[in-house]
């Protein structure tokens, strides 16, 4: 059975002020009308049941994940007592899935990328599954087909090709995984047309990942199954605490792909988009006819390029302006040139520097 | 004895989103701690007191006016149906004054300047009354020695010098008044050098502008005797709603001063700023090592010749930014181009024309 393992740990900050530590980027309605993570779940719809989904956050933010996902069980939602990185994360995941379950098949992804359409999402999910099928000790990625020389990405080198049916999704063996290169070494790779964005969707049986951390990350394990033992205990919080706290943090690309033998990456089926800032948002929604991307009552004199984001309530007025990024919120409100977009975690550095822990 | 007549109903639009139609200029604290209504009553301390003070402004914010200055007595505080110019105000000012004094002295001003120091204010004013009282049927005024050809203001010519005694400012006999010139005009009247600018504060017996008013506007003068003769009747509210509603609304300048024979004008000694926008505010509260003046939480980054106004509450980030004018208020929030500052009015135009009533 497919399980779907939603990981929305993340506390990004590059959407200050409307994203804070207490509501990050993927509890934030960025791409529309519903929350990136409501979007995550509502993706899987018809293919990976509430029953069989489990979300990993942080201890901080359960209560707003069941909020925003009231028909979730209260079990699907774990919150992790600290951050260590994706392989405890979806190692702890495995171990809570093979409970049930011990032939699942686990789908791994973020909760803060817009995809599109989801059938196409699904269906890149469903052929995953069935090349794990195919070969249970296989572990299955996503690549997307770069658009750009982008420093910000990790690359996946397609090696052999594995055989697909009609209207399946190209599949390659992974040649190697590269981390996120100079724009030069980028370049090279975008002409080279073998190499795809990790887009950090995997899909693989839960026994299969737990055996690879058996080999590359026992330490890590170790302390995972001792945090599965104690789960349907009256010690599973302070156990989970404990020992989750003793564990080195790593990224499962680091701790276990980049060591694997058998990995398969399918190229994406389906649009993908990290949002990695205010400007992917817009690209996301659009633009009016003055080159604006408004989300709130706006008005807007003599203004052109801007993003705006407000409320229904509270107006925000734009006079002379260009290529200006607004953001508005109760008790903070961000201004900035546009081309200082990346310059948005400065901002949240400074907040902390002062101690202004308010606004964070 | 020396009463104060202070013109409180102005309604600028020049500082919105804080000034509002329910709160307008001279009920913010623009300039200090206080707001300008508060400094114009409290500049008159020693000089005038409370129970000789007359707030004239617009029935809907009478209530505000006396939040704003609760030493008042409840009958100091008088709120006009409609608007109709300075003349009206004045004269029925005048007439509530002389039911009590036959004699009195009336020094009126506007509500929303900021005019530094209150000493030299005080002793400008005192100045005046001896005037007055010398020639009980002169009128006198006050002229401020222009720093600019402003087409903004009217001018008045200086004529004939009149004695003053040691220490008091020059006083001539007004030789005419000019409305507003265009700036090539008011180039010339700075290189006459015998051009000020009126800032509508004048000092003349009650009595001299009744007079003035019967020969000039009777019609004007008839609707006021018959508000002031119902003033302690229960019909005082009615009444003065039909009559003053019937009034031509015509400014003190152009229905009396222009036409009166015998005009005196002081050069103010005492510094003026009738704050026309929020470059004039900058200027008044000073500037920061960045160029900016700041009111209210902000964090500045990369950015420079901002004016900031917000609350201590809600934290104001701008970034990358450049002589840019940000506004913060609970409702609503204006960004603009320093250089368009004068369109300021655009805005509160717009916002009418979509019937968006309540950021009015």
């Amino acid at each position: 059975m497919l399980y779907a393992i939603i990981m929305a740990g993340g506390s990004g900050t590059r959407f200050w002020p409307s994203s804070r530590s207490a509501l990050p980027k993927q509890l934030l309605p960025l791409a529309g009308a519903d929350t990136l993570l409501q979007d995550t779940v509502g993706r899987l719809a018809g293919l990976v049941p509430a029953e069989r989904t489990l979300v990993v956050t942080n201890a901080r933010l359960t209560a707003a994940v069941h909020e925003q996902l009231p028909h979730l069980p209260a079990d699907a939602v774990v919150g992790e007592p600290c951050k260590r990185d994706t392989a405890p994360c979806i190692g702890l995941a495995a171990l809570l899935v093979l409970r049930h379950d011990p032939e699942a098949t686990m789908a791994v992804m973020p909760s803060d990328h817009v995809i599109e359409p989801a059938a196409c999402f699904r269906a890149g999910l469903e052929q995953a599954a069935a090349l794990v099928d195919a070969a249970p000790d296989r572990l299955v990625t996503f690549g997307i087909r770069p658009t750009s020389p982008s420093p910000s990405y990790g690359y996946i080198e397609q090696g052999e090709p594995l055989p697909t049916a009609a209207g399946d999704a190209a599949v390659h063996l992974v040649a190697q995984f590269r981390e996120k290169p100079p724009t030069e070494v980028a370049k090279e790779y975008l002409a080279a047309g073998t190499f795809l964005w990790n887009a950090g969707i995997f899909v693989w049986r839960a026994k299969t990942i737990i055996d690879a951390l058996a080999r590359h990350q026992p330490e890590c394990l170790a302390h995972l199954q001792a945090i599965a033992a104690a789960w349907e205990t009256p010690d599973r919080e302070q156990v989970f605490a404990e020992e989750f706290a003793a564990i080195k943090g790593v990224s499962i690309d680091y701790a276990v792909l980049e060591h694997a033998d058998d990995v398969a990456v399918i190229e994406a089926p389906f649009s993908w988009d990290d949002l990695g800032g205010w400007s992917a948002v817009a690209r996301q929604r659009g633009s009016d006819a003055a080159g604006s991307t408004v989300v709130g009552r706006h008005l807007g004199l003599d203004s052109t390029g801007l993003i705006v984001h407000t409320s229904d309530d509270h107006l925000v007025v734009t006079l002379g302006l260009e290529d200006m990024l607004v953001v508005h919120t109760d008790d903070a409100t961000l201004i900035a040139r546009r081309s200082h977009e990346e310059q948005i975690r400065r901002v949240v550095s400074e907040l902390e520097n002062r101690g202004w822990h308010d606004y964070l």
